[in-house]
């Protein structure tokens, strides 16, 4: 079994970043500790293994950070879901809501074909904008998104109730109060 | 022996982009390729096996897409090196000269302990701006970047040559004429 309390006590809560009152969750002392990075990237790979899984898609920049091991380790093809003006080629996008302004993410058309099983990754799923802006994207691309997959979930932001909502089902190593 | 003329033939050439007379080596169709992702990992993870490597970084964003899955391969730490206002806990920057204007990127004062031999990863090497910025954040840091690795390299825009001459010993997987 992978031990995911210890996967979550090496998440280092850094208060009042990016402003005042916001405790923001760091995943960087797990990526620095080999112990929690391989628990970590296991756990999605074994939860994954026999999930009938096409593609693993990671969004723009930390899950890039998760994707491309689970998509190693499962031998699937990886994509990423980038912020607007990286990808070279024909893109599709779709724009969200942040607190202040808004935000345009992008996908290569020739990404996924109809039909397609997809996991989704990101490092953390807040209010779920950015997850649920990826997945319409993979929707209109023709691929069926089968969970949204994260190493924390900040439940009382209710992204997760969002994209559960929305039919896609979420997968969290670690929850945490408040934001 | 791990077939890098296959990787090479993976990489989508995008005339034109992000402007006009420049050639983008597009690497989304390798990471969409599960051959081809296999293969570039596994060279990378062959060549540092027995190299004494004692942490990865790798650079945002596309960095990340190379460097975690090595790092989790050898049981090695991974950090990243971000732009600017992206890591919330204390850093050191480096800012550094881009075609038009410049560039700042970042690392946590805590990513690296003094005497660590680092491989430093990007998905390109062109004209070498930011992986000097960052062998520059990773040597204040006492750090020793042992080499620095990338998917291409594009030797006319001189930037393998520039950071050999920094001291630092470079391996891309194929390399492309031009720019």
């Amino acid at each position: 079994m992978i031990d995911t309390e210890y996967i979550k006590q090496t998440i280092r809560s850094v208060p009042d970043w990016p402003e005042k009152g916001v405790m923001f969750r760091d995943i960087t002392p797990l990526f620095q500790n080999p112990k929690a990075l391989r628990a970590t990237m296991d756990a999605f790979v074994h939860r994954y293994f026999d999930a009938k899984v096409d593609l693993i898609a990671g969004i723009d920049a930390r899950g890039f950070l998760l994707g491309v091991t689970v998509a190693y380790e499962l031998n699937l093809p990886f994509v990423p879901v980038r912020k607007k003006g990286k990808l070279p080629y024909k893109t599709i996008s779709e724009s969200y809501q942040l607190e202040y302004g808004e935000a345009t993410i992008e996908m290569h058309t020739d990404a996924v074909t109809a039909g397609q099983r997809v996991v989704l990754f990101d490092d953390l799923i807040a209010t779920g904008g950015t997850m649920l802006a990826a997945n319409s994207l993979l929707k209109r691309l023709g691929a069926d998104v089968i969970e949204a997959a994260a190493i924390i979930d900040l439940p009382d932001l209710k992204g997760s109730e969002k994209l559960e909502q929305a039919g896609v089902p979420v997968f969290a190593l670690a929850s945490f109060g408040g934001h």
